[in-house]
């Protein structure tokens, strides 16, 4: 990772959102990315890239899995991580999110990453800092780092992304991670499907260079890759959260649903999954299960994301 | 610590609990722990033994001391810590300790420490996961540190575990403490008795090698170690909590009660003290008390269960 | 930092208060924190004058910024930094502060930082342990760090300290940062005023070496420096609290009030700001302000009085 010639130069200061990247800078995430996980792998897994880096995890939504794996990622680069736990800071004494983090910005870190349930938090937040921005799901809009996993896991499994037919299933009316998916797997020339009943997509969706179906008998017919979508039944008000019964039998993924799948098609979750919800437990623990991959890929995508990002070359005096 | 020719190799790839132990195995880590103990009392208490590994302490009931003792430990060693707090985790949303320990698992953790409310939780993620697993206590089953840093502390007061008599008084039913001290004080070789009201004693106890005693006066007499537990009264149901007056009054350790143990008798409590409950203050800062000793050998005894499981002799190419 | 020669030695071993701190002790300490300002402004922000020690920071009341300041601090002087959160900590099983403590001493920590919610925490502490204690905030009592960086603010803006004269503005009542800038202004040769109106003032205020004013046009005419304070609204009881609208029309800092201080007068705000109650958005953005270079003023007060505590020529053996 320290052979920083090797690489092109990532040309952004902030990584917001899936739909500011072109192919190129894709591509160059996932090849740093790969570097990543052979660090991961060793017993010593760590490198001095960001030594004396500050970075600051503000998660205003709780989240077991993203946290930690832009905690890890960071620790293994030799960052001095300090995660901001919302539920005991300021903002119950009613400070706003631009002035807690105007605060952290005065403390001089060097990457700030940020969940918020609102969308744009994370780009409204880069224009008030100094420093570098990580946006790790903002409401309903994007969850970049979630999408270049996903491909770094597809690629590492298929070899490609291009040329692939990928189904994304479920609950895309509530996703980000659908639509950073969506962005980045027609930027890099899948053919790429949405499943889900009708009350589960959003409006958009038609726009968004998808093909819309509404069985999963159909919906998987041929597809190289199944991507599953948790249930976010707690975002949704009385009469239309769906029976969990109901909703497994038509859109749950099963063995039989997954035979309409080219054969070796894999299966991927991001995680937590609501096991007998969207997903069986025989296909998530089964044999095209990439779904553990997808956690260890996380770990080195958000790695080859910050060291991009705090590249010194990008920034030769650097950020102070 | 580094100087690892110094030690024979430990066998084990996991510490869930006391009874997987032999004598010879308590030994090793003992003497270990010797070590790291002159490591905290160094102004720089840091060695890079596990520099680069990655430790993360899963802990699904609250505490203060074992996860303090835990984090210190690690970073000590100059290991990577991270801390799951379950209270702001995926567990919010149905995900089962199954999947979070595989979520974790796949983020290539060199060593798992997991507090359980559930007897065996720690056994279930060591079937799963591909890192070293220490039970930091799970249900009324095991908490094998506790037990090995007891015991460190005992055998640096009176040179030897052999050949003592132990009493471990007050909630036995619900101590994981007193079942991994049990087993740990029988294999070494010491006299165990256990003084308890009736309504306190698990009902197998008497199989478990220990004299039993209903009367403080009785089971003290003649004893070189008085260990006191804290009575977890938010573990019982309505009539069967104890008043407090009654049962410090009868189980409750004094100074008159301690008169019928030997001379220098040493007084222990796992902590947190419940003081006018089990013990009184006078006893408890007074000067037969080994209370504070005990949380500094916590650290010591948890650098060398860590160190001697990631011993990189035992397990050359690493575990990833 | 680590050419120590360069500064006198700090002669204390704990930071309580300011009115246990000679105007000297206050010079030496900006004077170091001159330095790790410009540590925090490097992209490599890290030394290693700490490397080996541990921070324990305690906090029974929670502070996104000074928690984190002493966090960062820590960090940037390469320490083992251990965060206890008092909700999942074991004061939920009745310990006390002491018996807290006392386990946390046994772990052999270098540093100790407690905020507490009743005045005197800090000191009471400082007796019982055997490592350096600073008090992050103790009640009404003290906060002695926030004065540190308020008074390196103020220097650093205006060149000195004495001779100024100094307007603190509010809610006196429950401010300890309005005690500990007393103290301090005094100490250093300011003319101190206060500006409140009578129900938020202490009643021993006219002996602290102040001038009262009840009106905010009086108070701040020439003044060199404007020290809001935030309105506790939660420390109030029913009847006393104040109407927001009628507090920030008379009490509120906007830039018709700010006219009657000198040109160029400092605006200063200990944070988290409440907009539109104690000061209008206009001033608290504006020229004027210099409410995040306090924020950043904050790190490197606080990595200048850990490395005054820990000066190893105080105390060459160690504490251990």
């Amino acid at each position: 990772m320290t052979s920083a010639p090797a690489f092109p130069i990532y040309p952004h200061r902030h990584l917001l959102g899936i739909k500011d990247l072109s192919p190129g800078d894709i591509e160059l995430l996932l090849d740093r990315a790969e570097k990543a996980v052979a660090i991961s792998r060793q017993p010593e897994k760590k490198t001095s890239t960001l030594r004396g880096r500050t970075q600051i995890n503000l998660f205003y939504e709780s989240s077991t899995r993203t946290q930690s794996s832009f905690e890890l990622a960071g620790k293994r680069l030799g960052a001095d991580v300090m995660n901001m736990s919302v539920a005991s800071s300021s903002v119950k004494k009613g400070e706003t999110l631009i002035d807690t983090a105007m605060t952290l910005n005065a403390m001089r870190p060097d990457i700030l990453i940020i969940r918020h349930s609102s969308a744009g938090a994370a780009a409204l937040l880069a224009q008030k800092v100094g420093c570098a921005v990580v946006n790790a799901g903002d409401g309903a809009h994007e969850h970049p780092t979630q999408a270049l996993l996903d491909a770094l896991t597809i690629r590492r499994a298929k070899g490609r992304i291009g040329r692939l037919t990928v189904a994304i299933c479920g609950d895309i009316l509530h996703s980000r991670v659908a639509r950073s998916n969506i962005i980045l797997l027609n930027a890099l020339g899948a053919a790429v499907r949405v499943v889900a009943p009708s009350t589960l997509l959003p409006s958009g969706i038609r726009d968004m260079g998808v093909t819309v179906y509404n069985s999963m008998a159909e919906g998987l017919k041929g597809v190289d890759v199944v991507m599953m979508l948790r249930l976010q039944r707690e975002r949704m008000a009385g009469a239309m959260v769906p029976s969990v019964r109901e909703y497994f039998r038509y859109f749950g993924l099963d063995s039989e649903k997954l035979k309409a799948a080219n054969d070796g098609a894999l299966v991927m979750h991001p995680g937590p999954m609501n096991r007998g919800v969207e997903i069986a437990s025989e296909i998530a623990d089964g044999p095209q299960s990439v779904i553990q991959e997808q956690v260890e890929m996380g770990v080195a995508v958000r790695m080859a994301v910050m060291e991009a990002l705090l590249d010194p070359r990008r920034d030769p005096e650097g950020r102070a």
